[in-house]
């Protein structure tokens, strides 16, 4: 707000609110005053489980993935594949897929991509770690779950490379039309590669 | 999530996130997973914020703005001219207007509009409230800035009506064509009542 109207409490919590991805300027303001005409239902829980995430969240150091427990739970799921790691870029890849719920298998977050004009070179990433699960044996197969970006692939290519000397299955995820997708809104790429991985109908 | 892949506070920092306005349930996971990973910048601040708006949030007794203090800055404020209201049906409407700053007026928050059929009726209101600030005096002006909608329209009349016995002048904002609206996506009231208001070029 231009001219100051409340008290700093309110101003700091929508400004505080407005880096909240999804949230701008605009709605930043319309969240803190629905929250705080929800003070009790809504404001106090929320500050509370802030609050215990700020004390408990941490980084797996197994996996890269963020619980409340290290090593986390995914880690620790006595019920799940131990002898596939599913690697991807970031924790929101992790969820997605298991959203999706199509593997039940293990993870590693690598934390980005390979970027050495950005300064992101392997030791920036978790890639050290990757290697060292694997050299520890038990794994058969390593999915390369990374984006379909010039970054990604270069990040897989590499991957590639450090494993080249386990005895390790290395896959990567299939290309292909989006469920549901049109056609006509798709790339070349996208097409050529569904068209040469085209199955029996 | 269907399967639960991360500990319990996470989850239910997730579903706190998912009940602000602008945050869905998909925004909603990305913006906890933003906000772990920005634990010391933004997490641990915005709890703390958070925090102290529950604490300290209050509405203001004089005229339902919200503020840490009460009276409000507004009612406080000796810049302020004390002489005209705009009653409001919303903090949210206040805020506008402030942001707007056509008017260094003093306001009124009704909380609402009256709405029988939602069991809303002028007790559910601050109306009796604003009877009682006009009738202690000082007051030259009531600009009923409400809503241009049925109920809006009806609590403006309800008011003009419990208003009448005081010597203070009743106005409302002028209807007409928004500043930079297009005429062909304006409703016919709309532009019907900015022909009736026509102003001298
Ligand atoms: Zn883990
Ligand atoms: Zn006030």
């Amino acid at each position: 707000m231009s001219k100051r109207i409340a008290g700093p409490e309110i101003e700091r919590l929508i400004q505080l609110l407005a880096k909240v991805p999804g949230l701008g300027p605009r709605s930043a303001r319309r969240a803190a005053l629905h929250l705080i005409k929800k003070k009790e239902q809504l404001l106090a829980p929320l500050a509370a489980a802030m609050g215990e995430a700020v004390d408990k969240v941490r980084v797996c150091s197994t996996c890269g993935n963020v619980d409340t427990s290290d090593p986390c739970m995914i880690c620790t799921d006595p019920l799940r594949d131990p002898t596939t790691i599913i690697v991807v870029e970031d924790v929101s890849d992790l969820w997605a897929l298991e959203r999706a719920g199509a593997m039940n298998a293990r993870f590693h977050v690598l934390g980005g991509t390979l970027s050495p004009l950005d300064g992101v070179g392997p030791d920036q990433l978790t890639i050290r770690q990757l290697v060292t699960r694997i050299a520890e044996g038990g794994v058969s197969e390593v999915i390369l779950a990374v984006n379909a970006t010039v970054e990604g692939q270069t990040t897989a290519h590499y991957l590639t490379d450090q494993l080249s000397g386990f005895d390790v299955k290395i896959t990567r995820l299939a290309h292909g039309v989006p469920v549901g997708g049109e056609l006509d809104y798709l790339d070349e790429g996208t097409l050529s590669a569904a068209l040469k991985s085209r199955t029996v109908f």
